[in-house]
């Protein structure tokens, strides 16, 4: 479609500017050999850029001119780092005056929006004179724009631009070509092809989705969180959801799975005999109760996600599923009576004793570890197959190195939450115990009385001293109320908004443990500088437990 | 020594203020309990920071007088990214004002070099007013100063500042406190910490020694490089160095060694019974040739690089050995008679029959992969080590991913160079045939001439055609120059200094290949747009020969 890029076409200098003239000529050739019509010339970024508009458009005719001769037409780009044309704008004016049929423009999304720049005239640009057009999302960076470009980028619908909000306007504006995705990532340069290529069909498949009004946009809670355990650890498992409240609520009728309920919050714990190691324990799927389940199915098979396959005996619910990049199993499922209602499958547990709970009302979120090469592509998954939004975006120093974290939501009411936490850079060979943490976060209306009420050998974790002695010089707090905080081993943070309170409990098997959280007011986001402070004090737990 | 940081002191709210003295002195309880008497407060960054220059004067002698009485000092820090105070000139101006004993400086290298400030002035401070010296070193980054400063700051000598320079003016000004490394760096971060505190104390060694002059200044040059090969290699690895012009000139009296020699340029070739791979190939050592090789030994061993143990015979020279991070072992030899002429444990081998090599004079350098955890170890260890100097660091894009290349290069004369390449990121589990290339780069001062005179089958790689028609369309070239570098399979680059032509060998065994250099005019580093054609070339070769 296009053969890119060209540098440097224009020059202060007329003997270069002909030596130029001749060096697009040889590309002609080579392009012709390849059958391609289309060149992208991008501004000059070199001293020798030519600074006066009226002479940059004579040199653009002038290359247009020999394109015409070759049967060849020039796409003229914006370099958000160009030294005399790195707005878009610009180069629609450069264009305009070399007058030309054979010059247009390419318009890339991640030049353009870099650098802030409105779309909003791009309806006075005539349809014919935009020639390619090139996609990109990015994160927020504070950084050199050519270093962002190069290193940073992402696919539509994976960073922080608005490119169904770009891509429309370059529709609206009557464009018609291909839509290219030029994308320059450093983790994706060395991530499998396929894998990659996958993700960038997905990208354009919710983009066009997002055209369209077509992205999903269902109201769904989760209906359970699944923890899977080895027989090993089971009886620790269970002994931690019974002394945070939970009561076992029902009985798969054919799998070793049991439900535990508490208030609005389900979690089925699953006995697996093929781990991989004997302590092993994950977070195993989360099932979505949604209006239209089957709705959701499809539109993840459209974005080519995999239906899961499953084992379905006679008479079980047949329920939807797909795997999230990250690991976990995505399930859509009913509460309502009929065949996607997941409690099918269960036999009903009648309450044996007078335990009602200790004030959990609602799983808030869950957290995973996204690998490191599919980390951009998690986001992804969550934001085009769910239509989830991202709440926050944050890195945190861990002991053993920057964490990244992604924090995405369901719509309201429910907000359910997936927080993708990642390694910055792959780990070395020396590794912490818990390579890859996962975590389920219970909501309580007041964490103090539901710490109180936990009995006594509850596996909460225990938060060293010196941390309330840090807290109360940092936030300048009450300590009556601190040593309240301190007993219960609950964590603290403050924002202009609200409070956030929270304790954790011990790691179960290899890998998966609870947070219950108490947030005051309206803060927003998590308190991940307590994150170090949990890892730390999450080492010493096992530590403690291996000399035992 | 020092508790820190402590942020945002001033404020332009006299009662928030007061709140903030009141958080001081709740740190200078814990710092009772820790036995610390310095606190570092840092200028404010945030909104609120008190911008009249008397007024933070003011705020500061309140916070001395408070520290005075709990018998408490204030070492008082420009952030490079403060609000009001930026410069450690300001950071002066401040504590000059604030007029207290208890109040004074903190001087932190990357907060002052990463803004070019001068340390002229420094002179004017009074040395009992510089408290404390934080030294970092860093790379040049065009990016955001804070996230630099968070990400990518480096121990004294792995980076691009000069670290003597500025630690000689503070010492200059009286300082007589500790030199306290103050570096956050991803990499290090997930490190091993024994390794990164064994490279902390190495770089403080070498600052020291750089104060004192006493770095190694000796001459010195490669005396032989060691190449290693299984015995399934052997006869590819004989016949590329014969059709290289090499002529076998030594054989050892004990090991399977022999010395092949061409003009200056001497390759000694070893077989290894204990590889990894039946196909190990691998650059093993560097020998250099150098005025006094024990005191580079001693050096090395003063710098906490241990020496390496080796097995020497009766009669056999012992010669001193390091082993570098990269994993090569260098030796230090001398080629005067005596117990480290290396060339006492071989036996000449006369020449046999009229070749007379093919021009090769020498070699130019080599290159290794870094390991992605030791890449800014290494670049210490050759420059602290041996004294080599960095000519060129830059980044380019290989098929598999971005390559961070480092070359550093030996006094002149010899000015024999190392490079250091490696991935930007580790690599995923989709990675290259070849992940941890190496390579020998031998110079000609004719390298047409150099490859006419090679046999027929000398094992040159093959470069596609369509690099010569770019090259042709790029650089404007004469035909017939471009169609004589394509039949020999030789690439080319031009600056405005000099011509850099050079050609390569396919792979040997699973990682060790050639190249051949000639260099026309002045022309410094590497022509690394040709690294990519290179990599995707050995692809196909290695293609080749599987399918054969």
């Amino acid at each position: 479609m296009l053969y890119q890029p060209f540098r440097d076409l224009d020059s202060t200098d007329p003997e270069q500017f002909e030596r130029n003239l001749n060096r697009l000529d040889r590309k002609f050739d080579v392009m012709t050999e390849l059958g391609v019509d289309l060149i992208l010339v991008c501004s000059n970024a070199s001293a020798d850029a030519v600074a006066d508009m009226d002479e940059l458009a004579t040199q653009l005719r002038a290359a247009g001119e020999l394109a015409d001769r070759r049967g060849m037409r020039i796409a003229y780009e914006a370099l958000a780092w160009g030294r005399t044309v790195d707005l878009w704008q610009q180069s629609w004016d450069a264009v305009r005056r070399a007058d030309h049929p054979a010059v247009g423009l390419c318009l890339d999304s991640f030049h353009i929006l870099s650098r802030s720049s409105t779309i909003d005239e791009l309806g006075e640009v005539p349809s014919d004179k935009i020639f390619f057009l090139q996609l990109a999302d990015a994160p927020h960076k504070d950084m050199d724009v050519l270093q962002w470009s190069r290193h940073y980028r992402l696919f539509p619908g994976e960073g922080a631009f608005d490119l169904v909000d770009f891509t429309a306007a370059v529709l609206g504006a009557g464009y018609r070509g291909p839509l290219s995705l030029e994308v320059f990532n450093d983790v994706f340069r060395q991530s499998s092809p396929v894998r990659t290529a996958i993700d960038a069909v997905r990208s354009l498949g919710a983009l066009e989705a997002g055209l369209d009004d077509a992205l999903p946009r269902q109201r769904f809670d989760a209906a359970f969180v699944e923890l899977s355990v080895t027989p090993t650890n089971l009886t620790t498992a269970e002994h931690a959801l019974s002394a945070l409240g939970f009561r076992q609520s029902a009985t798969h009728r054919s799998k070793r799975v049991t439900a535990w309920t508490q208030s609005s919050a389900t979690i089925l714990l699953t006995v697996t005999t093929d781990a991989a190691e004997d302590d092993s324990s994950a977070l195993a799927a989360i099932a979505f109760d949604a209006e239209d389940p089957t709705g959701f199915a499809a539109s993840a098979e459209g974005l080519n996600v995999s239906a899961l396959p499953r084992v379905v005996r006679p008479g079980e619910a047949d329920l939807p599923a797909v795997a999230a990049p990250d690991g976990v199993s995505i399930f859509f499922v009913s509460t309502e009576e009929g065949p996607l209602d997941w409690r099918r499958d269960f036999e009903p547990v009648p309450p044996t004793d007078a335990a009602s709970g200790v004030g959990i009302t609602a799983i808030d979120h869950v957290s995973v570890t996204a690998p490191f090469d599919r980390y951009d592509e998690s986001v992804l998954f969550y934001r085009s197959v769910l239509g989830m939004r991202t709440e926050e975006v944050a890195e945190y120093p861990g002991p053993y190195g920057l964490v990244r974290s992604h924090l995405l939501r369901a719509p309201e009411p429910s907000g359910f939450g997936v927080a993708l936490d990642g390694p910055l850079l792959r780990r070395g060979k020396w590794t912490p115990g818990v390579q890859t943490p996962q975590h389920i976060a219970l909501l309580t209306d007041d964490v103090l009385a539901t710490l109180d009420a936990l009995p006594g050998d509850a596996p909460i974790l225990r938060i060293p001293e010196n941390y309330y002695v840090d807290l109360r010089a940092r936030l300048d707090l009450d300590d009556e109320f601190v040593e309240r905080l301190r007993r219960s081993n609950v964590l603290y943070d403050r924002s202009p908004d609200g409070e956030y309170l929270h304790a954790y409990t011990t790691v179960i098997g290899s890998q998966v443990y609870f947070e219950i959280i108490e947030r005051r007011g309206n803060y927003r986001g998590r308190p991940l500088a307590d994150a170090p402070i949990r890892m730390a004090a999450h080492v010493a737990a096992r530590r403690g437990r291996t000399e035992k």
